[in-house]
């Protein structure tokens, strides 16, 4: 038997309930995992919310993120065995896995094992920030030194990991954050500049702080008409990739801006890169040496314990916490 | 002595006026044109009238488009002599060059010898529909056999010129235009489907006639709040180029589509194609096989003489025109 987190009905934190399944032996290709932290996202919230992708189907399972101990590995099934300490890539969708659970199952595409030195709570934080990030800025974007990135709500964990892998690459991390109560952090987390204000005056300050030239890459999990003082903010060819909704409106493009200077709106999800072998095996070599050289430090914000997952998705939800929200098993 | 049309403050065809200046002997990297055939477009009506990406420098000249013969040859140009019939690609700013003029002058990089069997005003007719359309259809969006692409404002040259281009690679053109009014002219021009409705209805026709998958393309010189109705008809991956500002309100992007089926929304001029030498050399490849093999064949609504050039313009802003309007000198 085991424990694991299902919803049955759209709704708040609440509807989160505790299951107790028979989980069956992993099917050729999977890896059966017992759980020692999760890694919570935004993703998540909006799933059980029903604000989405795709509505989930009942009783549903969630959970892209977490690490933990080998139990058992299906056929066909290489590169691990029972005891190994792995984390869980977001490769596969929510419809057919879930890893809110004591112990359960992943396809062994998605299954990585930890770097050394990297505990189950870093780990489980490890793949969805960086991953998203390193996809958008790297893969995607092309982000090189000297060359400035607008990264929105700063403060999330993806947001922290834009900033790291920004600095790795020498490229420009600003930080945009809703209000001042965070600025330090982010000073402290390695952003380069912080910018609190929204509006006009984020476009006139961006400009500002890159002598009029405006940065090449906005990243952004927010969206909605605010999303046109960002693209006001970008230079020639500069590409704005959106990653979340948090803002569910439509995104306001001003049209002389995209022809103007040739911009790109893009919307970017993980998938992109964690679904596409070669992407993925680019990553996490980038990832993997991040964390080695310590370029790259996952930064955990709170910790909750399982019996407690929608208290921390309450705490999600009240937009409070600088880094990643981790669920020990 | 030349005369050229120039305009020294913005506003409606009035302005453009006739100028008797006297027209250096071509620069270094300059050819010196007798213009026969002026090929007018929106971009020029919309320079005129201050809606430009960029404002006139008074007194503005304009003109993006021409073909005629070569009068003189500046230093350190090649490959062109006296009385050779050229055409002009548009790869220079308005603020260095226009090509309304009895006698003009234009950079060497941006003239092309005549195909074969091209007459002066057909030519004048070719580069700037046919380089803008195949930049965005081919080169940056790389349309293939079997796809199906949506053309904007489909009865413009540039529009027509979509059409033909995707019925050049086996692609499928479905043609947008405001009313019923231009349906026939555009099935003739070679357009698979026609849709006339704009708003939920378009995203529905899209969908039913791709088979549920959506358009791999758009292509539009419309853009504002419209556009979220083209972007709901768009496959994954699919990308929104957008070439025009004839709707000058902020683009609309339901940031569902957006990230559901990670599309991109692009801005795009031709001057990506122009001002690049190897796509330049592709797009003339891929323009004068197509000329010569007949898949390419530019329609010409009108022609005007060179005194009611203001007709010209008039005409266009009428939006009555199916194809070029070209103005003889």
């Amino acid at each position: 038997m085991s424990r694991i987190v299902r919803f049955h009905r759209i709704g708040g934190p609440e509807v989160l309930q505790f299951d107790d399944i028979d989980v069956s032996a992993p099917q050729a290709g999977e890896v059966q995992i017992r759980m020692r932290a999760i890694g919570l996202n935004r993703a998540e919230v909006m799933y059980r919310s029903g604000e989405y992708v795709h509505p989930p189907r009942f009783p549903a399972t969630l959970g892209y993120e977490g690490s933990g101990v080998v139990e058992a590995v299906g056929s066909g099934v290489s590169g691990f065995a029972v005891g190994d300490a792995v984390s869980v890539v977001p490769a596969f969708s929510l419809l057919d896995y879930g890893m809110y659970g004591e112990l359960v199952k992943a396809p062994a595409h998605a299954v990585v094992k930890n770097p050394a030195g990297l505990s189950f709570e870093q780990a489980a934080a490890t793949w969805m920030m960086y991953g998203t990030a390193w996809g958008a800025l790297i893969e995607l974007g092309g982000l090189k030194q000297g060359e400035a990135v607008l990264i929105g709500a700063a403060s999330s964990s993806v947001g922290l990991a834009a900033i790291e892998i920004a600095n790795a690459v020498g490229a420009v991390p600003i930080a945009l954050t809703r209000s001042d109560k965070k600025r330090d952090a982010l000073l402290r987390a390695g952003a380069k500049h912080v910018i609190a204000s929204g509006g006009p005056a984020l476009t006139k300050q961006v400009l500002e702080l890159t002598g009029g030239t405006g940065a090449r890459i906005a990243f952004d999990p927010v969206g909605g008409p605010e999303s046109a003082h960002q693209l006001g903010a970008l230079a020639q060819h500069g590409t704005y990739f959106q990653y979340g909704t948090l803002d569910m409106r439509d995104l306001s493009v001003p049209a002389m801006d995209l022809l103007g200077r040739r911009l790109t709106v893009r919307g970017y999800q993980i998938f992109e890169i964690t679904l596409d072998a070669a992407r993925l095996e680019r990553a996490k070599r980038f990832i993997t040496e991040g964390l080695a050289s310590g370029a790259l430090k996952p930064a955990i914000d709170r910790t909750f314990p399982f019996d407690r997952i929608a208290d921390a998705h309450r705490y999600m939800e009240s937009g409070e916490q600088v880094g990643k929200i981790v669920v020990t098993v």
